[in-house]
């Protein structure tokens, strides 16, 4: 039998996890700084919690957990009828299925706002790292199980909000080294656009359309509006707007024109008019762009106001590798109404692959996790020595191995020291032993006869 | 609708996750000086890898993934016999699931080094901190999600690994301040027990009912050895071994002469000793003790050397929090045969409910990932004042919120500050605005005039 894993997934070794941890570790001191702070949930939902949130094509991504024990139900009929229905339907009922595994992590924080509602301080400012899974093709960049890395504000409607996490944004890619174009549209234009064009029934599907057209191109998504049964008309209104071209200030101009009959359209210039004279105001750093893409509209339905996608712009491999947005009423669905929120995910995996094609993880931050001496030795005494020495090695923070095994082939020992990229080293035999000094080795420098303590200072400093 | 969470899980709130976390940091510290290298696995693994290894207990405990898009299948009349069939007999077939979640690491860390055999350096010491999940009853100290981390060595049978665990086990509870027993045995006693007494079939009903001694107790153990066709005979030549007691070396010696005819438990007893006497040459910190327990017996079958097995000495409270052992062919079963391991998993939900009821959190370790300083304001202009202030003080490490809403009730900021407990406040008004000078304030104390850099310093410290 030979072993493997699940399609879409992945084993990470520890070269990849020193790395991945370099991400997180960023991350989160970011996320610390800016005063969010830390909550975790399970991975598994209840199916009722997710399903109907994320549009019918993510009902189909959930995977869903089998109840245990079916076999010892007493209503085998009704399961086996209940399942045949499911062969049929796309639907599992709960008798089959009552649990999902996450497919984000803003659904379940919604749902830990309405639960803890009475122990939360208000506005809430959490952040979350943890894995989700989705069903869905693999490919480049798109895992069946990867990590998000979430920030969100909720219970408050200021757009300071807004402005932090673009600030927050950039501080993470300007650390990480990552240069990045920070893209800003919001929901309040696209629903002001679908009612200039009287197609506010539409806006969904408008929204969708939009969202592809980086990928598919403007004749794709005109094809895809008219069979979606947009109006020719609707559909040349629309292709100023997909065909804009523009700075920052030349987009706000065109839409305050474009939008100017449609109440909710102007209010949503007037959102990414403040955000941005904020984000000029104060800048970003060197590497980092700021700009308004009136045509980054976002999958998800729950958006209702800003919206943000980021992408590296550099390299071949530019997927988003950050997105989020504003929501007014997520929670609603489970019963809190009127707790606006906003919020921003890092995908690390695709950070991850932008920055390893980049180049830009740096060795000297990776190996502080990494062992820095091996104790070689001749024998089984010699071993037995070297054993005594270990604890002293180790509370004073040397991280410290010896050799496992008794032989006396010094190759295996020196081989293994190299494979494992171990910087010193000590061979342990009978002079060592009878004086307490040892030799300390790099691969360049020898330095003779030091004490434990001298090994210790020498390490360290 | 009233969300809920699946039963057996649980939210963290962020003072859970500072303290769980605090836990995970002081274990990762102690595996690093051990030179555990870090590696990740999958959540959800083939369901062939899993199945057959926990014994069929264990199997049922399986969170099995109902294969995605099963409505879409072109054998659905095979589907639904496979469903009839699975109904019966608890077994699931292939065409309804394909994954499961995984039940423990040391399992997947056995496929994960014979998929990469050809990239590891053996021995191979590596650790592993993630999430596992068990079907199982949920009560006090078990749950259905919850954190393993484990530290193997593969590659190796030199007993001087299980002396390092031994160590390793002393160091991460010495550091939290956890006293602990830690309890030590062999398979190969066991082994040697079944033997003697005439009943080597019957080693892993034997194993079972031992490990249930401390639960259920003496005649209830007798009991369940009687129904499981052990002889009278057999069970009054194994009631010594369940009613001895006495330290380490009349453990020793008892077992010497109990054991003396089979070759395999003396093997086990050479074993234990060396283990032992290196222990006490080295000694173990003050609140740790070391033990060898005849009744030791942990539940999965493939341990076949030294078994560990960890428990707090006070409070009231004191499951397993940390268990472990030898296994000499885990990989066997992958295709990899001859590769002996040796690992510890330590149980951080455990730890954590031992640790709150003994009141052993460190508050002042804990509130390093805090917010530290709070911005208030009068209004509009004092807030976006405020809101250019934010990148100097981050950049300078400092952690700092911007009440984001602009209100002119100061009660509802402080109220915020309160509760989340951010010990440094500043409030702006138009004196700030004009001076660009600011004055910190504590619970007790007010620092007038400061500049921004002033701030910095004297937050720092």
């Amino acid at each position: 039998m030979k072993p493997s894993i699940p399609k879409g997934t992945r084993d990470f070794s520890s070269a990849e996890m020193t790395r991945r941890n370099y991400i997180f570790d960023t991350v989160k001191k970011h996320f610390h700084l800016y005063g969010f702070e830390q909550i975790e949930t399970p991975a598994m939902e209840n199916l009722t919690t997710l399903t109907g949130k994320y549009g019918e094509e993510g009902d189909q991504l959930l995977f869903k957990i089998l109840n245990s024990r079916i076999h010892e139900s007493k209503e085998k009929d009704k399961l086996l009828s209940e399942f045949q229905l499911s062969l049929d339907s796309a639907r599992n009922t709960t008798t089959l299925t009552e649990r999902a595994l996450r497919y984000d992590l803003t659904v379940p924080f919604a749902r830990y706002v309405v639960m803890h509602q009475h122990e939360i301080t208000f506005p809430f400012k959490r952040f979350q790292m943890q894995t989700v899974w989705r069903a869905d093709k693999p490919q480049k960049g798109r895992y069946r199980e990867f990590y998000q890395c979430d920030a969100d504000i909720i219970g408050s409607n200021s757009l300071i909000n807004e402005i932090e996490l673009v600030k927050l944004i950039d501080d993470v890619y300007s650390e990480l080294n990552v240069p990045v174009t920070i893209k800003l549209n919001n929901r309040k234009i696209l629903a002001g656009i679908a009612e200039i064009i009287g197609a506010q029934d539409k806006i969904i599907e408008i929204t969708i359309a939009i969202d592809k057209i980086d990928k598919i191109g403007l004749e794709n998504v005109k094809k895809e509006l008219k069979e979606n049964n947009l109006s020719d008309i609707a559909i040349s209104q629309l292709e100023p707007l997909l065909t804009f071209t523009g700075n920052n200030n030349q987009s706000i101009t065109f839409l305050k024109t474009y939008l100017k009959d449609s109440t909710i359209g102007l209010k949503g210039i007037e959102e990414i008019e403040q955000i941005t004279n904020s984000i000029n105001q104060s800048g970003l750093s060197a590497k980092s762009k700021f700009e308004i893409d009136l045509t980054l509209a976002r999958g998800l339905n729950y958006y209702t106001g800003a919206i943000f996608e980021v992408k590296a712009n550099a390299g071949t491999f530019t997927p988003s590798i950050t997105g989020g947005g504003r929501y007014d009423d997520l929670t609603g669905i489970f019963g809190l109404p009127n707790m606006s929120g906003v919020g921003i995910s890092f995908g690390i995996d695709r950070i991850y692959d932008v920055m390893e094609e980049l180049n830009l993880f740096p060795a000297e931050k990776l190996n502080t996790q990494h062992t820095q001496l091996l104790l070689m030795h001749m024998g089984e005494a010699e071993q037995q020595h070297g054993l005594q020495m270990l604890s002293a090695l180790r509370h004073a923070g040397i991280r410290v191995e010896l050799y496992p095994d008794v032989t006396k082939k010094m190759n295996k020992q020196f081989d293994y020291a190299t494979k494992k990229d171990i910087p010193y080293l000590i061979v342990i035999g009978s002079n060592e032993m009878t004086e307490q000094k040892y030799t300390l080795k790099t691969k360049d420098e020898k330095f003779e006869k030091l004490s434990v303590q001298e090994i210790i200072a020498k390490i360290k400093g």
